[in-house]
């Protein structure tokens, strides 16, 4: 399979604003290739000034031109680059990065030899299916989907248009995936919940016969496992965007535009609402639900239905070993403390009463 | 490769009594052909009612025939619905699923051509090879066992029967399997354990030269690690179930019937014992045992042996952020706290003695 | 391709003393051919012992020989075996695996026939590319470095010398690998970093356009997931060694010979000292620095940046769940509590200066 053709161009600072929509000040046949932090930028190079507070890098930086707010006003300190006013610099660096063909460019469309399609699977238009690739009977996949090195794509599944499948994937059968869905490598979809019936002292699987739905626009971060339902679907709707090494348990529900960072994980049955933040390593048990617009800090445990909007926390603050050991020693009494505190206060109140002043 | 051969089946009520061996009540020649909750299904769909609690979706629900308690007494508010009487109702649930033939089926036997099968590689009856699965020298694999597609078994590896890996998994060298396990997809079995040894400020890598050993029905979550044993092995005993993403170092070892919740993690070293239940995103420290029996809650960091059975938990409970900011800054005062606490006993002790009462 | 040969020989106590360079007792021409621990040792092994605590097992043990501390003195109740005395038991008893053949054999070199090689690929000298691998256009692999079966190399990946990726490995485009690097399986180099931007409700993905640069021996445990840099790259400094599951985020650093335990995380920008130690499933949270030496033990969060070398640990006490249950409870009233004792002081300080004493 040849590189695809390479898709960056050069603009002039003119055309770039251009593209843009946004007003400039500076040399307007300036070139620009590339974008890249301040700190490591060169001359053809676009940069963006989200902060006041990193103003000062400006200075030092070699950039060709920044994209700043469209209340900044450009001193002689600042250095001497292109400057693009924009009321969301880092939404149009964005935008930038795709008048500048910047984006890491999808194969073309194809079959490699070595990928082992069944017979009965339906592809779309311009899909592309990479080497050592394998899908399943009856799969369907939508126009200009990529399904990449490696990927093992089970019987009966849905994916949508314009979808990237990176290496590695596993899709089990009849998971079915919406349009425009990014997944990285290593992700698991599928899979059996964690199902079990005791028997005396032994566990008995129990099967695992729903599916996982996923919507449009939906992305998954690597290593990230999603079990099926058991009876019902687990189900990711549209715009929910997980990161790395989180659990999705059986029949979960994960609502529309809610972001969740690496690490975290969902128990069996419990439900997100929409536009949550989930941060890192957030631990939410079963069969809860979790209201629109909660925010939950890093690292915290949900052990209860959250019924409001708001930010949620638990855990305890870094310190140094010596001061934790000391403080977690006083930890374990705690109740006695809180017993010792109320004798005191009755003692004293006691004392109060007795003792004329 | 064929779909294979479906195997549902469509029963009458009668017909799925005596298959379950249970009595019933309703129309006995209704048919049932599936399993749902209560919220979803249809007529055809058989159902269960576990607790009493969800004793009002009953009303609500279009099921076929319902799975209840031995002493449950249906109502005219229940609905119309067939009923079956059972000691164990989710765990005929399961064996109603059997009776169905609704399980997903496993795939007919053969070697995908695109496999690559080691020479000296040895097949049991009717083991199942799928597409780009890569069999290393002097592995066996017993009868009846599937090794799906993008599966690398290594050299020397054991497999016992009617084992199912599905795609994905990886298998090192010399692993052994018991009979009837499953693994689902991205587990990966025998990496080399953590172990290495400082020179200076370089660390040195230990050569891990055990092996993993697992028992008979033992099932594996997806993505989840176990690390090869540094000279001794690391042991999953028989009927262990592991859920996803579970990290298991060098030279643990699982003992029988335990269940571990999803993220959950133990260090080098560490045991546990039989009927255990680690819930989700436990961590085990390393060189420590724990007994039979022992329960440890969601997110519990194990830092000493349990020597007894019993349920045991760490962490603080979940609060709005503005709470948990204030209590957090108390919690690093927690000592000088109970200082002040213990100054002001004796003070007030003191005064006791001092002014009469 | 055949089983490699087998590397293992048998030596003399006396060469075994020979090639490690150290002084021996016992008989000069034992036979040792195989290393283990002392509980499960035979004959013809070697074992060692690091602490004096394990002296004991001596005694019970089958091992022919033992690494001992060099100022040991064997008694004749520590039983019959040969002697090697050495500063450093541990790291003796690593060479003496290297002197005895035994650590597991790298394959021959070659390319199988089903693996995919783009031919643009360079490949050095006695690299070997096992089954099913696929590599990318513009990718170079060093000299002696093996690419296990089922491992996806994208393209312009740089490989260096003598690197070991075991099965089903991802390196996405643009990877560099130093020398001599290990790679366990499942691992996911390269990723998609969380990088997403609001526009009213919905997330839109900041393409990622670093790298992930990776220096000489590093180790990276089974899936591991390192994302790529958002403008910059992410970087693994020289001699780094990751355990399992770790997820390390776009444009995070870590210092030279840092070794983290499984499960813990790094998010966003967070950079990480030379020599640092961090446990088992620790979190660092985004855009913090983590000076050289510091130690971070198990669970512990670290929310804000820390300076300094030292221990630092959060988290709670493991506790029975009924006493976990009460303290949790005034964990909540802790403000509260402080509040009640500031009052209490105060109200005996007053009445200290009221009453005379």
């Amino acid at each position: 399979m040849p590189l695809p053709a390479e898709s960056h161009r050069s603009l002039s600072l003119q055309q770039l604003a251009g593209c843009l929509g946004l007003d400039f000040r500076g040399r307007e046949d300036q070139s620009i290739s590339g974008v890249a932090s301040l700190a490591s930028a060169g001359e053809k190079d676009l940069c963006f000034l989200q902060q006041e507070k990193y103003r000062e890098q400006l200075r030092f930086s070699a950039c060709g031109a920044v994209l700043v707010p469209r209340d900044f006003q450009p001193a002689p300190e600042d250095g001497d680059h292109g400057w693009l006013f924009s009321d969301y610099p880092q939404r149009d660096f964005v935008r930038a990065i795709d008048c500048l063909g910047l984006d890491h460019p999808r194969p073309e469309p194809g079959i490699h030899p070595s990928a082992v399609v069944a017979d009965s699977a339906e592809l779309g238009e311009g899909v592309s299916i990479g080497p050592l690739v394998s899908i399943g009977e009856g799969t369907r996949i939508g126009d200009g989907s990529v399904i990449s090195a490696g990927c093992v794509v089970g019987q009966g599944v849905r994916i949508g248009r314009g979808c990237l499948l990176h290496p590695n994937v596993t899709l089990y059968s009849d998971t079915t995936l919406g349009d425009e869905c990014i997944l990285q490598s290593g992700v698991v979809i599928g899979s059996d919940g964690f199902g079990l019936v005791l028997e005396g002292e032994r566990w008995t699987r129990i099967p695992q016969l729903g599916r996982v739905r996923i919507g449009d626009r939906v992305e998954i971060g690597a290593n990230t496992t999603i079990d099926r339902g058991a009876l019902d679907d687990t189900v990711i709707e549209d715009g929910v965007k997980l990161d790395n090494l989180i659990q999705v348990a059986h029949n979960v529900r994960i609502g529309e535009n809610t972001a969740v960072a690496a690490c975290s994980g969902f128990a069996g049955s419990s439900t997100v609402g929409r536009n949550c933040r989930i941060s890192g390593r957030a631990s939410v048990m079963g069969h809860l639900d979790i209201a629109d617009g909660v925010t939950v800090t890093a690292t915290a445990l949900v052990t209860k239905s959250i019924p409001e909007a708001g930010v949620y926390s638990s855990g305890t603050p870094l310190m140094s070993n010596r001061d934790w050991r000391r403080v977690s020693a006083r930890y374990k009494q705690l109740d006695e403390m809180a017993q010792r505190l109320a004798r005191l206060e009755k003692a004293l109140a006691g004392k109060n009463e007795d003792t004329p002043e």
